[in-house]
């Protein structure tokens, strides 16, 4: 497949079809209440269901002795009414036979407590024994389904890092050391590489090195810090890599995916080994009020910056609880508008959590399609509705593509890298949330980019405080300003080279050139003493930190005010903004962080928007994407919020969802979707 | 004692007089300073005191030789003043010399750590070694002190499970895999009760099975966290009944008790093994303004359930406080105020905390009757005024008993059953809080019933959200209903089995016939966007949840509201009260909880108060209650609040506090009491 | 140097020049980047530098192989500058080399975390065999220093206790052991002390003894605790004086300093093995705001009190942040009014922390006079015009000392008592606090003293809540105030003997004579019900504590109000603060503690302020000191608000910083200082 010419985040699907289903767990369930499952699936429009990822009990109740009778015959009665399997590897809970004995093959809490058998996760997927025994049941999983043909692609093990990522066992601790080896050749390289001086922390071999503790007594070293969170997602690769290679091994035709995303994770690297990721969509866990819906976007363009295509092995059902909190309920329309939201980001398959909700185990709260009782309600009802609507449409959403003129960058590295050194402030992830929250409100078409993707295509893009930089990011920078992009970037971009030391230059460094500009002093707000003055408008507030900026060759747009208290303030008066014309395009620089009260008003401020053009005009809680292929182009125009929304300035076409001829305006009820093709 | 036929919590006491006393600590003081406490304690009317309980190292300071000369001397000291003497098995505080060396009796916390010698309760109950050694020094106390006219009593240890219950040490491992290996038989029919299925939990021995953890790494199962509470209960039985059989085999006359109550313990259970139970009260924990003076009450009908009769071994004497915190300091009138709400609850001994304040150890801030310097102040005034008071009218109130018209409906299984998934929300403890005060306020003869107690005599009965229900509890529901009374039940009750896994039917399962409704759907609600529409009456403010009902032969009583923001909620506009008429009673179902906020509106709202008539007219913060004998009835009248109070259609009598008549009326100043004889 | 006859807290400064300068690490730079060093600091005034406290791994980079070459190097460049040198003992972060396989020296947290290699202090202090390692490093710099003429002084080890002082080793385990077996010589003696007859803490032997825990499972012994932290400190100066006994052999005209301030060392004790101590000064921790800035007042104090003269090792450069936060940065001229605050209170010495900002490690953000670019900017400027300001007057500082004739007393122990049995009640620091702020607002003569220093030349004098007292204590402060002073004790002082026991008199005890007034009730508030009614005045806030007093001697000066809510409290009317006349001076006792909200009025409401005379007339928000030798004041005068200031009744004089005469009035912009130089 030679997609390498393409953006990454513009990947199309190469499935067959739309995937439309539930994860399904038959061996929770007796004969009698599974018997109706085929066929009320059937009718709700399901063609695909996920199975087996927490049932390596049953398939191996004992050594070497596997019995795949119930997935056998599940999936062939499933098969019968034209739904396909997806099987997952039983990893992430392995029986209690198996583990009993192996204290050692279990996670090790910073904190020294050690996990058990009784949840799950509790393994580390670093121990070898471990990893031996996840690529035997993975084989013989895959040697036993390799002819079966309704299995069609595969989810390997299950969330990893939901619960717990960083782990202090004694492979942890060997692997982590073999890697740095492999990264530093020599002891001194790492010495200088994590600046050992500091502190008499230098090493005489890499046996003196442990994994770094947050608080033992104090503060660890950041360069340590940061290449232990890329030592995790390393590990867990190749835990992964490790199931993925014996899975293509044994049925070529199989895809494979995973359901993320967590932190500490480089979905980048990670999915390199899948066909495409998969991402799980709670939207009630953040979306607490109609206009926290961007949370749910950028949940799903978190996936599609890593992968292109992408699918939702978990879309919310109804609600969901575990032992400690439970969420709120959704309403009518809630599970359908929010499925519509995944698929309007790029997912090209939603697979809603859970069939039937489970009536033991630590997931009693979490409702599923049909509950406790077997009794089909408004769930089932809503679910059956999406179903037929995507029966329907699905084939014209397949093949279909994102085209962001705006963008965020992102990047694992530079979260970790926040996450090493956060002195309080807000991280690249706040900022990304708030900025690309101001482009859904002003209906761009946008979404996130990740920083090692191809930045063909965009217009508009936007750094937020990627303290790391190296050579490679600020040439593709530069030549993407020099075509004409416009760049913005926010303060402390560019601090830090990728040790996680401070850079020897005056910030932002790499980036000083293309900016046109370097930071006099940086420095803390604790209280909104200070506003960005906009000629002629309203001042800006500021976001935690102040940068008083030097134009070198840049023009200055605001200005930071005197101070609110009359008394001096370092920044009063100094430059807060500038902008720099390279080439066709612009380099802008943000002397502050964006945040929810000030991105309204930074946006205003900085100019480019006229290479980016609204998909439509709505209110804020309307939230309107496009997807395209070649030959049409379909508008997903969704109503957050919980009261009727005019939607104008939308192309002409048919709203596939109601049939209707759409002349540029649709109105929707509350929670309501409409999916305007355009020919 | 064939008391088989009456209700527990109407049992009356057998003691031959009213106690009152104090805990006494001869051992913390000089000769000099103890030489006035007989006469002091007997001119305050002091009959009885409990010692010993924390004096192991005093009375065995080595190995097998034993030293009971101090307690000879004071016991005949006191006795010869007419004081009796209750002792206590010293099994909470260890000697050193005992466990040195005996690391592995110490509780192991959650978080791996080990308990120490230094504080109480560092030693594991359940421990066969240390069961044995509480049994030998019990064995040693009981044998010497067999013969002591004066001891008339005992209570077991001290406040088991105050401090830490759950233990993660050897010794509670194996005990709980014995427990579970009698209960269930078989590992296979543990699997099936837990629903190990569900994350792949299978055990193929009970070898396997450990302690749950909360988090190790995330939530564990249910039914083994259910079962392990439980257990935890059972076992602490056990090592009281090793005590218990020593003492009941010394001398026959003794009584036994223990000061409770703590979480965890199934005190109906714990209670059988004792003649009556004890509770420890300190209102100030909880009472931080008069209108939450129901918490004390509480405590001690929490006793009256599990016991019927009970004593009070420590009530608030002084300010207590510890390390890190102190109450604010009773002010004049409410020590005695509390007794007497202890009293009117069912008390039939005061014992206040403690004779003099200690000046040295842990609690130099639990202030007794008597200070650090020994000089007698205003708490021995009223400690004086209650012991005169009692002297007089103790006699009256023993044999006395309550009985509840109205009742809140407890047990321990279901607020452990409710701690193994609270999923944030409200407790049946919370519940039964706010509906209990309700009943006080309106100054019902009212109370808490166990679950396993006979419901005789009850007119009216809530059970808050009890999510465990069997075919037993079930049956004595129905009868219940079927002969009268009116049952109110909320949300979530009967949701679960007795295994705590979701049931298979459409809740309330067992009771969905009683009840004649079923729940359609059940839902989480964060804001208040739904309230109970009343017909002709205020909107009911929702307690954290909904559930949207179908009669199935019940009528409505109320509805659900619209939604508050005008947008469609799957509740609006249905069922969610329910009167269900079955024989000659009514059966309520309430589709949400029971909130400080709706508590009074939806009493209200329920029918079924005509059976349930109140003890007086007064406002809120005046507590009434009823004690009655064959031939008299004692109306308790306590002034809570801050000002003078006016209480009106009380019976005609006689006033024992005052020894004026009462024609129905008595006003009382702040922290006042009044006793009404009505014959 | 027999400076005994003067109190410690007024000895001066034997140094010959005001020292000026900034810690320095050049390890962590290259050649090029460090070649300006030496220049740009003799421009800026520097006169020395601190060295070499974090460089054990270069100095000693294999065991017994000593490499001096960068430092010895470093101190000669700086040397032929006229810059001196301060060397550090580098055993706050030995190498990797020397703890590999050492786990049992390493530091145990009170859960049971073992600290680990990877920050800094994780060395426990107390063992013995890292205590050798100590010495033998120390050996080896003071041998090769020791005829390195610019090398003119040491600091011990780096900010002792900084991060961690409790520790559960078996070091400690055995060290405390040892420690109790010197103080008590028999067990039964100890059983005494710590009253270990409750809960049964009898020890046999010293064996039985361990560390206290503060929850294992509840509240620890407050005898054995007190202890604990006793021989924290104990063993601390153990540490330090193995250290400063091989200087001293080593080069006899070296000084020795340390820098602190941290919790559980009692400095007064520490400072015996120094010449004079040091403190390190970070303002932003908790000068959030102008009316903030008593904090570093008595930051400073609290080493004068302790020491006399001291140094500031480390006085806050630029804005600092560690993992977790990033303090607010300080405006224009606050670094160097903070230098000018720590002078104006005793300091002779100001090194601002650091030279530059470290690319690299834990500290890349403590921002220093420098940046990680290497260009001076604001901050160098702001060094520079100090440190020219002092190479102008530093000569008239020097030898000159504060006389303070109002003062707070403290005390390690009546803190550490405090801790023990905090109560959730304020600690006399925190009274100590909100008193010394209110002498500032009143621009009295004032600082702190320490409780075993003399009080000569005080005339007003403060003790918050000592709760510990003992007949020597007591004597000093009877003579005291016999003498003419005027003492102020709050509630609970002297209600403890030293074995941190209740004593058995009435409060206060051995003060009660002196005091003419016992307390009849100590009572908690935790509402505002009482208030202290100031006879014609407004009433005084209760400070979270009520004492009923009983004059026995003294007269009232102010009672109880009634209660708030017209309900009776015990307090109500009853006398609250109380005055006895002694010989010429008076002895005041409060029944309440000090706070923020009552300062003001209470001080108000005590006599005795005529001993006092006010330096100036101002706003509260600009401190005023005096510093003085026998020929010459020197009036600081420094504005800590955000707007211009006047001061009035100044004596008339001459501004050194301005060079200006005045004439009794200076009028200072934000931040502004002058020092008024009276001759």
């Amino acid at each position: 497949m030679d997609e390498t010419h393409i953006p990454r985040h513009q990947r199309i699907s190469r499935l067959p079809k739309f995937l439309f289903g539930a994860p399904y767990y038959p061996e929770h369930w007796d004969e009698e209440t599974r018997k109706d499952d085929p066929e009320r699936m059937a009718a709700a429009g399901v063609n695909v269901v996920r199975m087996a990822e927490f049932a390596w009990d049953l398939m191996e109740p004992r050594r070497g002795e596997f019995d795949f009778a119930l997935f056998d015959e599940t999936i062939a009665r499933l098969g019968s009414r034209g739904i396909d399997t997806i099987l997952c590897t039983p990893t992430a809970t392995p029986p209690a036979w198996l583990t009993a004995g192996h204290q050692d093959w279990m996670r090790v809490h910073a904190d020294d407590r050690r996990m058990a058998h009784g949840s799950r996760q509790h393994c580390c997927t670093t121990n070898p024994e471990f990893r031996a025994e996840s690529e035997r049941i993975t084989d013989a999983m895959a040697r036993h389904f390799a002819g079966n043909p309704h299995v069609i692609g595969w989810q390997t093990d299950n969330e990893l890092f939901c619960h717990i990522a960083e782990c202090h066992c004694a492979a942890c601790t060997a692997g982590f050391r073999n890697w740095l080896k492999d990264k530093y050749q020599t002891v001194g390289e790492l010495n200088r590489a994590w600046g050992t001086q500091f502190w008499a922390q230098t090493y005489d071999n890499f046996e003196q090195i442990g994994i770094p503790y947050e608080e033992r007594p104090t503060y660890p070293n950041p360069g340590q810090h940061l290449d232990y969170m890329r030592y995790m997602s390393v590990a867990l690769c190749e835990f992964q890599r490790g199931q993925v290679k014996i899975l293509r091994a044994a049925q070529p035709r199989w895809w494979i995916t995973h359901n993320g995303l967590f932190s500490y994770v480089d979905y980048w690297e990670f999915a390199k080994d899948l066909d495409f990721l998969g991402v799980d969509v709670y939207p009630a866990f953040s979306v607490t009020e109609p206009r926290k819906y961007p949370s749910a976007s950028l949940s799903n363009e978190t996936a599609r910056a890593a992968s292109g295509t992408y699918i939702v092995p978990e879309q919310q059902g109804g609600s969901g609880g575990q032992r400690p909190y439970l969420l709120e309920t959704p309403r009518p329309g809630q599970m359908r508008l929010w499925a519509y939201q995944s698929i309007a980001h790029g997912a090209d398959g939603i697979l809603h959590f859970r069939w039937r909700t489970c009536r033991y185990g630590a997931e009693i709260c979490w409702y599923g399609i049909l509950e406790h009782d077997n009794v089909p309600r408004r769930r089932y009802a809503e679910f059956s509705q999406e179903g037929a609507e995507l029966q329907r449409i699905g084939g014209k959403i397949l093949g279909t593509a994102l085209q962001a003129q705006a963008a965020v960058l992102v990047s694992c590295e530079q979260d970790d890298a926040h996450a090493t050194m956060p002195f309080g402030l807000p991280s690249p992830g706040w900022q990304r949330h708030f900025a690309y929250t101001e482009m859904l409100a002003r209906h761009w078409p946008a979404g996130l980019v990740d920083a090692s993707d191809s930045f063909d295509g965009l217009q508009w893009l936007l750094i937020p405080s990627f303290v790391l930089m190296d050579e490679g990011l600020a040439a593709k920078l530069r030549k993407f300003v020099e075509e004409g992009g416009t760049l913005v970037a926010t303060a402390r971009t560019a601090t830090r080279d990728k040790n996680n030391q401070v850079i020897a230059q005056t910030p932002p460094g790499l980036l000083a050139g293309l900016l046109g500009v370097t930071v006099e002093e940086f420095g803390k707000l604790d209280k909104p003493l200070l506003t960005i003055e906009r000629p002629g408008g309203e001042a800006i507030p500021v976001g935690a930190v102040y940068e008083i900026l030097r134009p070198r060759g840049a023009e200055t747009l605001a200005g930071w005010s005197a101070a609110a208290d009359g008394c001096p303030h370092a920044a009063s008066g100094e430059p807060a903004v500038t902008l720099n014309r390279v080439g066709k395009g612009m380099a802008i620089y943000v002397g502050t962080y964006i945040s929810e009260e000030n991105a309204h008003a930074l946006f205003d401020l900085l100019p480019g928007h006229d290479g980016v053009t609204p998909l439509a005009k709505a209110d804020s809680l309307v939230e309107v994407t496009c997807r395209h292929a070649e030959d049409h182009k379909l508008y997903f125009v969704l109503n957050h919020g919980t009261g009727e929304a005019t939607v104008r300035e939308l192309p002409a076409g048919i709203d596939l969802i109601s049939g209707s001829a759409c002349s540029g305006s649709v109105t929707l009820p509350p929670f309501g979707v409409a999916i305007v093709e355009q020919k």
